[in-house]
Protein backbone atom coordinates (compact mmCIF):
# COMPACT_ATOMS: atom_id res chain seq x y z
CA UNK A 1 0.00 0.00 0.00
CA UNK A 2 1.12 3.59 -0.73
CA UNK A 3 0.01 6.72 0.19
CA UNK A 4 -0.44 9.00 -2.89
CA UNK A 5 -0.67 12.69 -2.53
CA UNK A 6 -1.15 14.61 -5.53
CA UNK A 7 -2.43 18.12 -6.34
CA UNK A 8 -3.91 18.40 -9.83
CA UNK A 9 -4.38 21.18 -12.80
CA UNK A 10 -6.21 22.06 -15.44
CA UNK A 11 -3.97 22.36 -18.44
CA UNK A 12 -4.70 25.40 -20.92
CA UNK A 13 -1.43 26.03 -23.16
CA UNK A 14 0.27 23.77 -25.82
CA UNK A 15 4.07 24.53 -24.40
CA UNK A 16 4.36 20.66 -22.55
CA UNK A 17 3.61 18.98 -25.98
CA UNK A 18 6.96 19.08 -26.91
CA UNK A 19 8.62 17.79 -23.81
CA UNK A 20 8.04 14.02 -24.21
CA UNK A 21 6.20 11.29 -25.96
CA UNK A 22 2.63 10.45 -25.03
CA UNK A 23 1.63 6.46 -24.02
CA UNK A 24 -1.55 5.20 -24.12
CA UNK A 25 -3.07 4.54 -21.44
CA UNK A 26 -6.85 2.85 -21.10
CA UNK A 27 -8.47 1.75 -18.02
CA UNK A 28 -12.35 0.67 -16.62
CA UNK A 29 -13.76 1.36 -13.46
CA UNK A 30 -15.99 -1.71 -12.12
CA UNK A 31 -19.03 -0.19 -10.52
CA UNK A 32 -18.44 0.29 -6.86
CA UNK A 33 -19.79 2.85 -4.03
CA UNK A 34 -17.88 6.41 -4.76
CA UNK A 35 -15.72 6.40 -2.10
CA UNK A 36 -13.80 3.39 -3.13
CA UNK A 37 -12.27 2.96 -6.40
CA UNK A 38 -11.28 -0.38 -8.12
CA UNK A 39 -9.49 0.14 -11.33
CA UNK A 40 -8.17 -1.87 -13.74
CA UNK A 41 -5.58 -0.46 -16.27
CA UNK A 42 -3.51 -1.45 -19.65
CA UNK A 43 -0.33 0.44 -20.16
CA UNK A 44 1.11 -0.80 -23.76
CA UNK A 45 1.70 -4.99 -22.52
CA UNK A 46 1.22 -4.44 -18.89
CA UNK A 47 -2.09 -4.85 -16.81
CA UNK A 48 -2.46 -3.00 -13.41
CA UNK A 49 -5.47 -3.56 -10.73
CA UNK A 50 -6.02 -0.88 -8.17
CA UNK A 51 -7.88 -0.42 -5.38
CA UNK A 52 -7.82 3.45 -3.97
CA UNK A 53 -9.64 5.00 -0.73
CA UNK A 54 -9.81 8.19 -0.05
CA UNK A 55 -7.61 9.62 2.92
CA UNK A 56 -7.84 13.42 2.56
CA UNK A 57 -8.90 15.57 -0.44
CA UNK A 58 -5.42 15.51 -2.20
CA UNK A 59 -4.15 12.07 -0.51
CA UNK A 60 -5.49 8.56 -0.72
CA UNK A 61 -5.15 5.11 -0.25
CA UNK A 62 -3.32 3.58 -3.20
CA UNK A 63 -2.94 -0.45 -3.56
CA UNK A 64 -1.71 -1.38 -7.30
CA UNK A 65 -0.83 -4.80 -8.17
CA UNK A 66 0.36 -5.68 -11.90
CA UNK A 67 -1.54 -8.51 -13.83
CA UNK A 68 -1.50 -10.71 -16.52
CA UNK A 69 -2.38 -8.44 -19.79
CA UNK A 70 -5.23 -11.16 -21.14
CA UNK A 71 -6.49 -10.62 -17.54
CA UNK A 72 -6.49 -6.82 -17.87
CA UNK A 73 -8.35 -6.84 -20.92
CA UNK A 74 -10.95 -9.40 -20.28
CA UNK A 75 -11.82 -7.60 -16.90
CA UNK A 76 -12.65 -4.22 -18.50
CA UNK A 77 -14.43 -5.97 -21.26
CA UNK A 78 -16.75 -7.75 -18.68
CA UNK A 79 -16.46 -6.00 -15.53
CA UNK A 80 -16.23 -2.69 -16.32
CA UNK A 81 -19.40 -2.07 -18.24
CA UNK A 82 -18.89 1.32 -20.38
CA UNK A 83 -16.38 2.86 -17.38
CA UNK A 84 -13.73 3.57 -19.90
CA UNK A 85 -11.59 6.43 -19.99
CA UNK A 86 -8.78 6.56 -22.52
CA UNK A 87 -5.48 9.39 -22.52
CA UNK A 88 -2.25 9.50 -23.45
CA UNK A 89 0.35 10.02 -20.31
CA UNK A 90 3.37 12.06 -21.23
CA UNK A 91 5.49 12.34 -17.87
CA UNK A 92 7.37 15.61 -18.15
CA UNK A 93 10.25 16.17 -15.56
CA UNK A 94 10.19 19.30 -13.76
CA UNK A 95 11.79 21.59 -10.85
CA UNK A 96 12.51 17.94 -9.34
CA UNK A 97 9.34 16.18 -9.97
CA UNK A 98 7.62 14.36 -12.54
CA UNK A 99 4.43 15.88 -13.88
CA UNK A 100 1.85 13.31 -15.90
CA UNK A 101 0.31 15.21 -18.32
CA UNK A 102 -3.11 13.19 -19.57
CA UNK A 103 -4.53 14.34 -22.63
CA UNK A 104 -8.20 12.56 -22.52
CA UNK A 105 -9.27 10.92 -25.58
CA UNK A 106 -12.60 9.49 -26.57
CA UNK A 107 -15.76 10.60 -24.63
CA UNK A 108 -13.30 12.71 -22.14
CA UNK A 109 -11.59 14.53 -25.56
CA UNK A 110 -10.57 17.84 -25.09
CA UNK A 111 -9.47 18.31 -21.40
CA UNK A 112 -5.80 17.70 -20.64
CA UNK A 113 -5.02 17.25 -16.74
CA UNK A 114 -1.52 17.58 -15.04
CA UNK A 115 -0.84 15.71 -12.08
CA UNK A 116 2.25 15.95 -9.76
CA UNK A 117 2.68 13.15 -6.67
CA UNK A 118 4.22 15.32 -4.00
CA UNK A 119 6.10 13.79 -0.84
CA UNK A 120 3.78 15.69 1.70
CA UNK A 121 0.60 17.90 1.36
CA UNK A 122 2.43 21.06 2.19
CA UNK A 123 5.18 20.39 -0.56
CA UNK A 124 6.41 23.64 -1.83
CA UNK A 125 5.54 22.56 -6.13
CA UNK A 126 6.97 24.94 -8.48
CA UNK A 127 4.32 25.20 -11.46
CA UNK A 128 5.49 24.70 -14.85
CA UNK A 129 4.54 27.64 -16.75
CA UNK A 130 1.56 25.94 -18.88
CA UNK A 131 -1.33 28.28 -18.18
CA UNK A 132 -2.18 26.15 -15.05
CA UNK A 133 -5.50 26.20 -13.01
CA UNK A 134 -5.53 24.47 -10.10
CA UNK A 135 -7.95 21.96 -9.49
CA UNK A 136 -6.76 19.70 -6.96
CA UNK A 137 -9.37 17.72 -4.94
CA UNK A 138 -12.67 18.19 -7.42
CA UNK A 139 -14.26 15.41 -7.69
CA UNK A 140 -15.25 16.21 -11.43
CA UNK A 141 -11.97 15.79 -12.51
CA UNK A 142 -11.33 12.22 -10.83
CA UNK A 143 -10.90 9.93 -13.52
CA UNK A 144 -13.33 7.78 -12.06
CA UNK A 145 -15.79 10.61 -11.87
CA UNK A 146 -14.64 10.99 -15.87
CA UNK A 147 -15.70 7.17 -16.36
CA UNK A 148 -19.56 7.96 -15.05
CA UNK A 149 -19.43 11.34 -16.60
CA UNK A 150 -17.43 11.87 -19.69
CA UNK A 151 -16.40 15.60 -20.58
CA UNK A 152 -17.96 15.83 -23.78
CA UNK A 153 -22.00 15.58 -21.91
CA UNK A 154 -20.42 18.63 -19.44
CA UNK A 155 -23.48 20.60 -20.00
CA UNK A 156 -22.34 24.25 -19.53
CA UNK A 157 -19.22 24.20 -21.41
CA UNK A 158 -18.03 27.54 -20.43
CA UNK A 159 -17.87 26.08 -16.79
CA UNK A 160 -15.67 23.57 -17.73
CA UNK A 161 -12.82 25.93 -17.16
CA UNK A 162 -11.07 24.21 -20.16
CA UNK A 163 -8.98 23.64 -22.58
CA UNK A 164 -7.52 23.52 -25.98
CA UNK B 1 -8.66 -15.96 -15.47
CA UNK B 2 -9.70 -18.88 -14.16
CA UNK B 3 -13.24 -20.02 -14.75
CA UNK B 4 -14.83 -21.54 -12.05
CA UNK B 5 -17.73 -23.85 -12.04
CA UNK B 6 -18.82 -24.94 -8.84
CA UNK B 7 -21.78 -27.07 -7.08
CA UNK B 8 -23.22 -25.54 -3.54
CA UNK B 9 -25.03 -27.79 -1.04
CA UNK B 10 -26.04 -27.25 2.55
CA UNK B 11 -25.46 -30.24 4.97
CA UNK B 12 -27.28 -31.15 7.63
CA UNK B 13 -25.04 -33.51 9.31
CA UNK B 14 -21.56 -33.49 11.39
CA UNK B 15 -19.90 -36.85 9.38
CA UNK B 16 -17.77 -34.81 7.50
CA UNK B 17 -16.30 -33.36 10.74
CA UNK B 18 -13.81 -35.63 11.69
CA UNK B 19 -12.23 -35.75 8.15
CA UNK B 20 -10.17 -32.52 7.75
CA UNK B 21 -9.64 -29.84 10.24
CA UNK B 22 -10.38 -26.25 9.62
CA UNK B 23 -8.51 -23.28 8.67
CA UNK B 24 -9.67 -19.93 9.65
CA UNK B 25 -10.56 -17.52 6.01
CA UNK B 26 -11.77 -13.52 6.84
CA UNK B 27 -12.91 -11.72 3.58
CA UNK B 28 -14.32 -8.72 2.85
CA UNK B 29 -15.95 -7.13 -0.21
CA UNK B 30 -15.97 -3.73 -1.61
CA UNK B 31 -19.12 -2.44 -2.19
CA UNK B 32 -20.05 -3.13 -5.84
CA UNK B 33 -23.12 -3.31 -8.02
CA UNK B 34 -23.83 -6.88 -7.16
CA UNK B 35 -23.56 -8.47 -10.47
CA UNK B 36 -19.50 -8.05 -9.69
CA UNK B 37 -17.88 -9.23 -6.85
CA UNK B 38 -14.54 -7.71 -5.71
CA UNK B 39 -13.30 -9.81 -2.36
CA UNK B 40 -10.22 -9.30 -0.17
CA UNK B 41 -9.29 -12.52 1.49
CA UNK B 42 -7.45 -13.54 4.42
CA UNK B 43 -5.91 -17.20 4.42
CA UNK B 44 -3.19 -17.54 7.33
CA UNK B 45 -0.40 -15.45 6.65
CA UNK B 46 -1.55 -14.89 3.00
CA UNK B 47 -3.79 -11.98 1.34
CA UNK B 48 -5.98 -12.40 -1.71
CA UNK B 49 -7.09 -10.00 -4.27
CA UNK B 50 -10.10 -11.45 -6.40
CA UNK B 51 -12.34 -10.46 -8.75
CA UNK B 52 -15.33 -12.51 -9.49
CA UNK B 53 -18.02 -11.82 -13.03
CA UNK B 54 -20.93 -14.05 -13.60
CA UNK B 55 -20.42 -16.41 -16.83
CA UNK B 56 -24.00 -18.83 -15.78
CA UNK B 57 -26.17 -19.68 -12.66
CA UNK B 58 -22.86 -22.11 -11.59
CA UNK B 59 -19.96 -20.42 -13.02
CA UNK B 60 -17.83 -17.70 -13.18
CA UNK B 61 -14.80 -15.98 -14.25
CA UNK B 62 -12.62 -15.31 -11.25
CA UNK B 63 -9.05 -13.09 -11.41
CA UNK B 64 -7.14 -14.29 -8.11
CA UNK B 65 -4.03 -12.62 -7.30
CA UNK B 66 -1.70 -12.97 -4.05
CA UNK B 67 -1.53 -9.97 -2.25
CA UNK B 68 0.81 -8.78 1.11
CA UNK B 69 -0.97 -9.49 4.59
CA UNK B 70 -0.08 -6.05 5.80
CA UNK B 71 -2.07 -4.94 1.95
CA UNK B 72 -5.61 -7.33 2.74
CA UNK B 73 -6.09 -6.39 6.54
CA UNK B 74 -6.20 -2.45 5.70
CA UNK B 75 -8.26 -2.80 2.62
CA UNK B 76 -10.29 -4.98 4.52
CA UNK B 77 -10.41 -2.53 7.63
CA UNK B 78 -10.64 0.52 5.30
CA UNK B 79 -12.72 -0.31 1.79
CA UNK B 80 -14.76 -2.98 2.66
CA UNK B 81 -17.11 -1.41 5.65
CA UNK B 82 -18.69 -4.16 7.72
CA UNK B 83 -19.29 -6.21 4.77
CA UNK B 84 -16.90 -9.04 6.24
CA UNK B 85 -17.88 -12.83 6.61
CA UNK B 86 -15.77 -15.09 8.32
CA UNK B 87 -15.97 -18.93 8.69
CA UNK B 88 -13.26 -22.24 8.43
CA UNK B 89 -12.70 -23.82 5.87
CA UNK B 90 -12.61 -27.57 5.90
CA UNK B 91 -11.01 -29.13 2.65
CA UNK B 92 -11.89 -33.32 2.26
CA UNK B 93 -11.30 -35.42 -0.75
CA UNK B 94 -14.11 -37.22 -2.00
CA UNK B 95 -15.01 -39.28 -5.01
CA UNK B 96 -11.97 -37.67 -6.64
CA UNK B 97 -12.69 -34.04 -5.84
CA UNK B 98 -11.85 -31.69 -3.20
CA UNK B 99 -14.80 -30.87 -1.31
CA UNK B 100 -14.73 -27.34 0.02
CA UNK B 101 -16.76 -27.37 3.82
CA UNK B 102 -17.44 -24.21 4.98
CA UNK B 103 -18.35 -23.53 8.80
CA UNK B 104 -19.44 -20.08 8.97
CA UNK B 105 -18.73 -17.67 12.61
CA UNK B 106 -19.77 -14.50 13.65
CA UNK B 107 -22.88 -12.88 12.10
CA UNK B 108 -23.58 -15.60 9.96
CA UNK B 109 -23.23 -18.81 12.56
CA UNK B 110 -25.28 -21.57 11.91
CA UNK B 111 -24.74 -21.56 8.49
CA UNK B 112 -22.43 -24.96 6.81
CA UNK B 113 -22.05 -24.80 3.21
CA UNK B 114 -20.13 -27.36 1.16
CA UNK B 115 -18.59 -26.68 -2.25
CA UNK B 116 -17.27 -28.55 -4.88
CA UNK B 117 -15.72 -27.22 -8.49
CA UNK B 118 -16.28 -29.45 -11.06
CA UNK B 119 -14.69 -29.31 -14.70
CA UNK B 120 -17.87 -29.11 -16.82
CA UNK B 121 -21.05 -27.70 -15.71
CA UNK B 122 -22.76 -31.54 -16.31
CA UNK B 123 -19.94 -33.24 -14.89
CA UNK B 124 -21.58 -36.14 -12.53
CA UNK B 125 -20.39 -35.54 -9.24
CA UNK B 126 -20.52 -38.62 -6.22
CA UNK B 127 -21.99 -36.70 -3.08
CA UNK B 128 -20.74 -37.49 -0.24
CA UNK B 129 -23.38 -39.26 2.75
CA UNK B 130 -23.59 -35.86 4.74
CA UNK B 131 -27.19 -34.84 4.85
CA UNK B 132 -27.54 -32.34 1.51
CA UNK B 133 -29.26 -30.10 0.01
CA UNK B 134 -28.36 -28.50 -3.49
CA UNK B 135 -28.32 -24.44 -3.60
CA UNK B 136 -26.07 -24.36 -6.74
CA UNK B 137 -27.47 -20.76 -8.13
CA UNK B 138 -29.38 -19.30 -5.18
CA UNK B 139 -27.32 -16.06 -4.41
CA UNK B 140 -28.82 -15.80 -1.56
CA UNK B 141 -25.62 -18.39 -0.14
CA UNK B 142 -23.24 -16.53 -1.83
CA UNK B 143 -20.73 -15.50 0.48
CA UNK B 144 -21.00 -11.65 -1.08
CA UNK B 145 -24.86 -11.86 0.18
CA UNK B 146 -24.09 -13.47 3.11
CA UNK B 147 -21.88 -10.51 3.77
CA UNK B 148 -24.86 -7.85 3.37
CA UNK B 149 -27.58 -10.46 4.78
CA UNK B 150 -25.98 -12.17 7.82
CA UNK B 151 -27.67 -15.48 7.95
CA UNK B 152 -28.56 -14.46 11.28
CA UNK B 153 -30.70 -11.95 10.03
CA UNK B 154 -32.65 -14.02 8.15
CA UNK B 155 -36.15 -13.65 9.43
CA UNK B 156 -38.30 -17.09 8.71
CA UNK B 157 -35.82 -19.14 9.99
CA UNK B 158 -37.84 -22.27 9.08
CA UNK B 159 -36.98 -21.19 5.48
CA UNK B 160 -33.32 -20.95 5.85
CA UNK B 161 -33.25 -24.95 5.19
CA UNK B 162 -30.54 -25.09 7.83
CA UNK B 163 -27.99 -26.79 9.56
CA UNK B 164 -27.10 -27.79 13.07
Amino acid sequence: MAVEIERKFLVNSNEWRSLAPGTLYRQGYIPTNPDVTVRVRLVGEQGYLTIKTPLTAISKAEYEYPIPLSDAQSMIDSACKSLIVEKYRHKIPFGGLVWEVDEFIGQNAGLILAEVEIPTEDFAVELPNWNLQEVSGDRRYYNHYLAHHPFQTWKNYDSKQSCL
